[in-house]
């Protein structure tokens, strides 16, 4: 039994996507047990009537919410009755308790992650590992998208080695293709610190390394994994979103602009929607934190039931194929004797 | 007059759109003289019979291209019969000389700046600083955008206070909204070179700071100039670029899919257009790279006649309006004692 806790406060659409999401997870796999965190009243009186296996879902109370005006390391020590404090407190003192879904605050989540759960030993840093759409109908993910702003050489490595294991565990790919970002793909080419990492990810035997890769071709589908530090990942996954969102968004003017453009759009809508759903990231998960003791996964502040229901899958597949002994046993020992 | 040095080689559509483009330049200002290197005799052939003023147009030749397989250190000293070898001869050795307009090689055309032409007295280091296009009609511009991977915070202070100088002389920017490039807007986020620049920007009277931007707001069109270091910068630029021809070339594969998607394209066909032209950077000019002795513009690759119309007009406002002197007289005393 793989047991998962979800946080049903501090999303956009929570709690019931949240609760949706989680009831869905259930029926979908056999052997996963959840716990939702949040206003026990409220979870119940939504529960009430819903078709699922009673055994395998728990209710813990915890009324208060997290916000984004909270200051994250302050609000996941002194917030007791939050969600999300509950959440943290049940997976650090729950020994079977795997993993963490939440769609609430991302700094109180990395802070709850370093502050009660921990690194896995030998690991120097976790990192928020995401995934986005491919043009070709794949998968990407970046590692890191955003937790740590300074790296080192060290650092990246296991980024790479622990994003390496996540796609192996969580979307059963066998050899995903790694790439460095870079400003030119040439050997070459980067920073002091690009310069020090590629070496280490060429060498590396347990990485399918190909190279350096420009940000102009994260989405072309030629790589799975994108290594980099948290400051240019941030960077790199947020200036795609918002370019993405910033064309659409001129796109719907053109097509709302007179009663001839709307009648073309129309005829197109169908397939128009296919391409806005392909591309929206709420279909592929949520970022996962890689490298802590226990799994947590970051669902993003908008997410939608479907969305909240591939994070729990997420977890549970990372959790089912041993992601952490796996980061403990191979990853952990690259370390350049620090911890 | 103005002189200004056009390179006709190294571009997709040289020599003819590097040609045409500077012809249009000729005749829409009045006081700039234009010096065409490249292959003199189809130049020549070319301009046969077309309208322009003879007297403000000089021909050099220089027929060897310095291309993107080429070492750019190497080849900018040792292709002595190419065309960007004879342009920064002449820009540095022609004292009247303000200028250089390429679409040739980056790399190139940097190491060139950097050996041949050598930076202003007190600017540690040159930035690229490209233009593109916002979505609300304006522009915003990025500096660095690569030239520079490794920084400390005051090339980024110079990087920020040159991009000033540049949307005042080049767009007659009264006050540029100027932001540094961060993982959040919150004044504490970033790395540890953020949170060093972050008060220099702050309290330097010169510039209209207005705080952290996230890379998804680039092109909101609330920010005139982000400040970051080139790696960041680059991966910023690329990214953007790369999501926009993603996300236009899956629409494209909407809109051709079937006959009644096809009739539904025709109809909006005019508007689409105008927004693909309309996110089209090559109609705002180039990269110009700020800080070296004389002015350099570094248009696309792919740049059509009107793309290089707009880098020798961007060249032109830059040294009618005096930049380089301002860059002197204000930007380079910012070297906290060092050169």
């Amino acid at each position: 039994m793989i047991k998962i806790i979800v946080d049903t406060l501090g999303g956009d659409n929570s709690p019931y996507a949240d609760i949706d999401g989680a009831l869905s997870a259930l029926n979908a796999i056999g052997d996963a047990h959840i716990t939702l965190v949040g206003n026990e009243e409220e979870i119940t009186a939504y529960l009430n009537g819903k078709e699922y296996d009673k055994e395998r879902l728990a209710v813990l109370d915890g009324k208060d919410v997290i916000g984004c005006n909270d200051k994250p390391t302050v609000a996941i020590r002194e917030k007791k009755e939050s969600s999300l404090y509950k959440s943290f407190e049940l997976l650090k003192n729950g020994e079977d308790y795997n993993a963490l879904v939440s769609t609430g605050s991302t700094g109180a989540i990395l802070a709850g992650a370093v502050l009660k759960i921990g690194r896995i030993r030998g690991i120097k840093r976790p990192a928020f590992c995401p995934i986005l759409p491919t043009m070709t109908g794949g998968i990407v993910s970046i590692c890191d998208s955003g937790a740590n702003v300074d790296c080192d050489a060290t650092n990246l490595e296991q980024f790479a080695m622990m994003g390496n294991l996540f796609l192996q565990t969580a979307y059963n790919k066998e050899n995903p293709k790694i790439a460095l970002l870079n400003v030119g793909t040439e050997e070459e080419k980067g920073d002091l610190l690009r310069k020090e990492v590629f070496p280490l990810l060429k060498n590396n035997p347990e990485l399918n390394f190909v190279g350096n890769m420009e940000a102009r071709d994260l989405l072309s589908g030629d790589y799975d994994l994108i290594v980099c530090d948290g400051f240019s990942g941030n960077v790199l996954l947020k200036a795609t979103e918002g370019a993405c969102i910033s064309l659409l968004t001129q796109l719907k003017g053109v097509f709302k602009k007179n009663l001839k453009t709307k009648l073309g759009a129309l005829v197109i809508k169908k397939d128009l929607y296919k391409l806005k759903d392909y591309m929206d990231y709420n279909n592929y998960g949520g970022a996962v934190l890689l490298g802590t003791a226990k799994t947590i996964v970051k669902g993003h502040g908008s997410s939608k039931a479907l969305s909240v229901f591939h994070c729990i899958k997420q977890a549970y597949n990372m959790e089912k194929n041993g992601i952490r002994d796996k980061i403990s046993e191979r990853v952990a020992p690259i370390t350049n004797g620090e911890n």
